[in-house]
């Protein structure tokens, strides 16, 4: 099978849709087959908020209340995957948009309430790879909301670069996949220069020195954990560099 | 291939949810392979209420601006749609949440906007029946929300009877078909007695008698419209008959 492109899009690019229409357009040229996934917590911040719903975040995570997790499947799931999928078939590119739920693509549980209970919020037990992989056989791109399920009729909210690397990693097994973490910057930063590549005493060197902080580490974490579990590539990079194959900070186990 | 029973349930049952529960609890028992489609118009409006978006119907549509574009997609894309796919999924029922937009299931054209203005209301072009048969084939339900696109970006509000009747009929080429129409009632009711069977005669018959009014007119037109084209059977019955074979108003066309 052809090169796996598992690719992470976040608020930045989904709320402007210039930026949007753009990304998707180089997304449209890129080679091999892809799986998009987005997340869209300001959408669902803005959301919220015209409907009373104050984000409660706690680490950079949402507290995922009933009201939350009725405003993310909304959001998440609806507006923001549906959007997305339109736009691909307006650039004559076939795509099929998925929640964790559907298909039983990914089953999570819901997060033990200790120390802090984050209300509907999923950590991945497993992502079934069967169907994706149909899709990719035939030229679909999956387009995966970051929500999950626990099987027990529950939606959960999970973080998307969670669904990336998660997916990318179960995808392993059968294609040398990239797993490409894109955001607003060209990828880790230090002295505002891009740090290349990262392996993991650098990666130490750079949180000791306070180079690495807040939501980078456990994108880090998890762009680490794809590699170790035999994900060929792990980049973090600019969501506006698509189409330049080497680019951004490489992840390197050493 | 076995006999595809093609389900169409409205705001009534998707809105309570105890019921919503029984109706998928006898959806998974019956037999044969399924595919679901669900309106939610009464979410929307209530959800739309909070929102400060009202509805605004005409003839029994609602008109679709910008917002309340944004709003069907969110509510039937997203909260309908994956909360019926996560309660099939905790009955160990595998199913696909769908709009048209995925995997281009259904094509559609804006409406024009002459005599009356429906903003992003769907006239359905096609129905892609590929994939919905791969679906079936496995044993997945697919779960269509009433949304279709134009192919240029631009989803489209789309009503339920509508989609099922096209898929129906779409289906029919590869498969025996029966259309179940679900409602909150036996059937067609005439002095409170369920009509049991409906030819057109008898139809037009109880439209001049204002037996037969309103929405129901547009729902027996493309029940009818469906058996013209290849449909089996097509049954406007209650949506907690469906367990029963034989049951409701069938149409029939002579």
């Amino acid at each position: 099978m052809k090169t796996i492109h598992v690719i992470k899009i976040g608020g930045k690019v989904i709320d402007d849709e210039a930026k949007l229409d753009a990304f998707l357009k180089d997304l449209s040229t890129l080679e091999g087959t892809k799986v998009l996934v987005h997340g869209g917590g300001s959408i669902a911040s803005k959301m919220g908020k015209r409907l009373g719903i104050k984000p409660n975040m706690k680490d950079g995570r949402r507290i995922t209340d009933d009201d939350t997790q009725e405003l993310v499947t909304m959001v998440y799931g609806g507006l923001v995957n549906k959007r997305i999928v339109a736009k691909l078939q307006s650039l004559n590119v076939n795509a099929v948009g998925l929640s964790g739920v559907d298909l039983n693509v990914i089953h999570a549980q819901k997060r033990t309430p200790e120390p802090i209970d984050f209300g509907w919020v999923g950590d991945i037990d497993e992502v079934n790879t069967d169907w994706l992989l149909e899709f990719l056989q035939n030229d679909v791109i999956p387009v995966l909301a970051p929500l999950t399920h626990d099987g027990k009729g529950n939606i959960l909210n999970t973080n998307a670069d969670s669904i990336a690397s998660f997916t990318a990693s179960a995808l392993a097994e059968f294609a040398e996949v990239n797993l490409w973490l894109c955001f607003e910057q060209a990828g880790v930063m230090k002295d505002k220069v891009l740090v290349p590549a990262l392996t993991p005493e650098l990666y130490k060197n750079l949180k000791s020195e306070k180079v690495i902080t807040d939501g980078m580490i456990p994108k880090l974490d998890l762009g680490f954990s794809a590699l170790e579990k035999g994900v060929q590539h792990v980049t973090i990079r600019s969501f506006e560099s698509l189409t330049e194959e080497k680019t951004g900070t490489e992840l390197r186990l050493e």
